[in-house]
């Protein structure tokens, strides 16, 4: 049982620099930024997403801001981001299914945390949601650019199915390493076949 | 006195689905969105502003977060912008009127919840204002306008005179029901009268 | 030593006026507001960054907006922007200056806040930076532009800087009236010189 925190630890950190350096590199990508922009940018997309699911649950301060390996991480992705640019474009399928592994992850642990501070089921279903989407809609909303995750691709909707999967087992207590894996799992599944298959959330006519 | 609270409840429910609705049209207009997008700027319209003060005054996790309630009538006035979209046109006018309605309503119980919190009366002014204002500032720039309540029309002012009605009242001993409706009915008389007559607040020279 | 605090004061609303004295200048220049959005601007501008650094830390409600002097002082310099408008621009210069002044405050009064709350070296002088850039990236976005302190000029490092000496002083226990000159001179140095030589921050190749 001991190294179940050591394991999901790791993976949070990896979570954390993968939507640092994905954010980061997007943010590059689609504005004429400077250092300040581009670090603050990729840490606000790997850490925006806690920080909101915490400031609603009133768990401040903040605990991955309040605990410096997140902070550490988060701001070496955005570095790499910023020094090596568009010579990072041949990792790009890398770098989404790391980002898939960031979003399965956060839905997980945003849902599970909510529980834990005695959230209802359908909030702890939106705030994993929110943990996991949250950080790229802040980044979206500072470069002018309207959030990605409200007009294309499967984005919330792995991340609403990752968080229910996770409330679902928590409430019949099951919940564990091997249903959050199952949990995240399926978030990971969907969002991977939505990239594969270039599938978007259904529009309005 | 004890069909207050169950009045006051079914006001502030309706108040959420007319911001919800009206909230999610709006986007839908303005923007090409996804089901997430509409349902999204649905609920952060009618629960955005609360969420807001709740923030500020330290009532976490928000109330109607809390409610499963509120969450409820917030996804099913933004399912109905969705499915029905521009079908929902002809009532126009009544959802303007329901939407003045909300802002009433949100404007009283905003600036009444932040006196009991122990914050001054100027204090709650403006966070009676928030509560109104605020879900609708949040999806403008989520979608990449400019707030209309910072340029055009009369909302926020009518929103400022409902709040410092509520504010005189406990203040000097008098709040109940008849002067909650008094400021309710001052905020939206204000509001409707701007709409009617196409007024704007001034703007620099 | 009773001075101490007047004088901090003097000092906060002082740096308060010219945030929202600029602020409100500045939204009015880049976007067709009315009378609401330039003092919402103004005030926002002026006080944004220190909400943003107490939501964080848990301290609610926000010191400056429990306090109506803070309120006052920003509405007034939000006001005198939205009346004289383009008559203030022979004094852009002096308004430069004492925004200056005001960044370099609110970098060392955040970064002392933080650590009184309990939080870690780096988060207290990222919190110092987010209480004196804040204000005005929470403009920037709601007018619609991406954030200069994200793209261009020396305005998020000074304040980095500046916070970092107040961090560095209180740990080493010499924090006091002089080091907290020093650390405010080092950022207020530090942002004119970029301001004089027209100096950016580094971007991306």
């Amino acid at each position: 049982m001991s190294t179940e925190p050591t394991l999901l630890l790791a993976l949070d950190l990896t979570g954390t620099f993968a939507f640092a350096l994905n954010g980061a590199l997007t943010a590059l990508r689609l504005a004429r930024l400077d250092v300040v922009g581009v670090l603050t940018l990729g840490i606000v997309t790997a850490m925006g997403g806690g920080i909101l699911r915490d400031l609603m649950i009133g768990a401040v301060p903040p605990a991955t801001f309040a605990d410096w390996r997140f902070l550490a991480v988060a701001a070496a992705g955005a570095t790499i981001a910023f020094l090596l640019g568009h010579r990072l474009d041949p990792l790009a399928r890398s770098i989404t299914v790391l980002d898939a592994a960031g979003l399965s992850l956060f839905a997980v642990t945003g849902a599970s945390k909510a529980l834990q501070y005695g959230l209802g089921p359908v909030q702890a279903v939106i705030l994993g949601a929110v943990t996991a989407v949250g950080g790229g809609t802040l980044r979206d909303v500072m470069i002018q650019r309207i959030p990605t995750v409200m007009r294309a691709e499967l984005y919330a909707i792995p991340a609403l199915a990752g968080a229910a999967v996770t409330v679902v087992a928590v409430e019949t207590d099951v919940y564990g390493l091997a249903t959050a894996v199952v949990a995240a799992v399926a978030c990971f599944a969907i969002r991977m076949t939505g990239v594969r298959l270039g599938l978007d959330a259904p529009r309005p006519r």
